[in-house]
């Protein structure tokens, strides 16, 4: 067992009836948090005459790994969410990792690893969005 | 002139039309990114019967300072932002420093750190608001 | 196979002769960022009395969060690598993930997640040494 | 009073010898990641030509902005330190500064936002060298 899926099952105030979905937008924020780190820095070991066309690529792979970061956080933190909150984080998140990926993906016939990178934000927004169906009024329930 | 302000103006792509707007919501997300910090700190440092009442204040201490750091640095990378991201990450950024704010308020009267950590939240709160305000639609106008 | 991996095997500048050690050490890294964030968390869910002994614990999983993410950045920007940087890089890392280690050990006992927190510290530690005794003068060897 | 020294005031378990000391160093962590974070953003706004010629200036603004942030929030939790942990914590970011502020001087002559980085570098070696210097053996004294 994965140490995030094994430390959620420990910790005293788990999700209940969110268990899984809550485990699976962590590891997707902080899977694509690496992916997101990991383009930018081979944006930047390109040739010199692709960079130029790369920097926006660059700055939305920096954006998307702040925000995801920022946002497994708050996941972990899921005790007792303030929902106005939990809704911004996401959809800050989703937002991040969708402009991101939608500039992969002008560039993933030539790069291939703005095409992994791609995936990986497609899979977070598929994830984040999935904690924001459900828990749409007031946040995860918990043992509490 | 503190390095922020001057790193803007020496910014390539400096932001034209709304430079004090741009440079005083950066500046705002650091400094309540330190305030929320060493709050959650002083609350841990509290007496053992308070701290069971400074659980939320801790966690969303945490969850401001996380915001305000991506939220910071995204608006750092000003020169092209991506509308829908640009705003979905300012309101979670409000909404992080305003569930924050309020819960400081709770205890601000036992405990003065509260208050100055909510004063910082109300500012970026502000900060992020006008920048909100005045990059209605397709973001910072740019020198580029 | 996981993002991190295939996200590595396409870079530009991928490593050549320590592609195995450098991917392990950025996994463990972002992996123990999780637990520790999540262990902080456990522990202020825990009942009022025993907060009290877990502060500590809570700040040090809070210190191992924070220096596993920057190091797992700066492992995967690892293209041409300071090797003063890289191992005073490392050596916070490993200090920061021991020092939450032993204290998560004093509750193990009592609380699980505290074993499953120490258990990640420790493979980031082992992650994190095979990097630095992999990289010994120069840092990573590149395609470059 | 900026909000750092009035959170610091406020904080029950405050530094009492190094009060100074710890405040100038949380503040110059932050005030040096905004300028790095700047810094690479302005050098991918630079001209294509040039921009090749500013890789390792981008990575090693992103590393010195990560491992500012990361040591600034670790003096922050100031009340009880692991000295070993405190002192590696305090080395990286020195060497990341140091590292960066090398960089920058390559450029400055051409690119004036690398000496304001440069400038803020310098300054967050002095401010953590200082923490190092007055925290000798057992870490900060606090008023526990």
């Amino acid at each position: 067992m994965d140490s995030t899926t094994e430390m959620l099952q420990t910790h005293p105030a788990k999700p209940t009836t969110h268990f899984e979905v809550v485990n699976a937008a962590i590891q997707a924020c902080y899977d694509c948090a690496q992916a997101t780190t990991l383009c930018a820095d081979a944006c930047l070991s390109e040739k010199a005459e692709d960079i130029e066309n790369l920097r926006e690529c660059i700055r939305l792979d920096l954006d998307a790994s702040d925000f995801c970061i920022a946002t497994g956080r708050l996941i972990a933190r899921q005790a007792r969410p303030v929902p106005e909150l939990w809704r911004a984080a996401l959809q800050a998140c989703i937002q991040a990792c969708k402009a991101c990926a939608e500039e992969c993906a002008q560039h993933e016939d030539r790069f291939d690893h703005c095409r992994v990178c791609r995936e990986a934000c497609e899979r977070c927004v598929e994830a984040c969005q999935a904690a924001l169906d459900a828990i749409p009024e007031g946040g995860a329930e918990t043992r509490h």
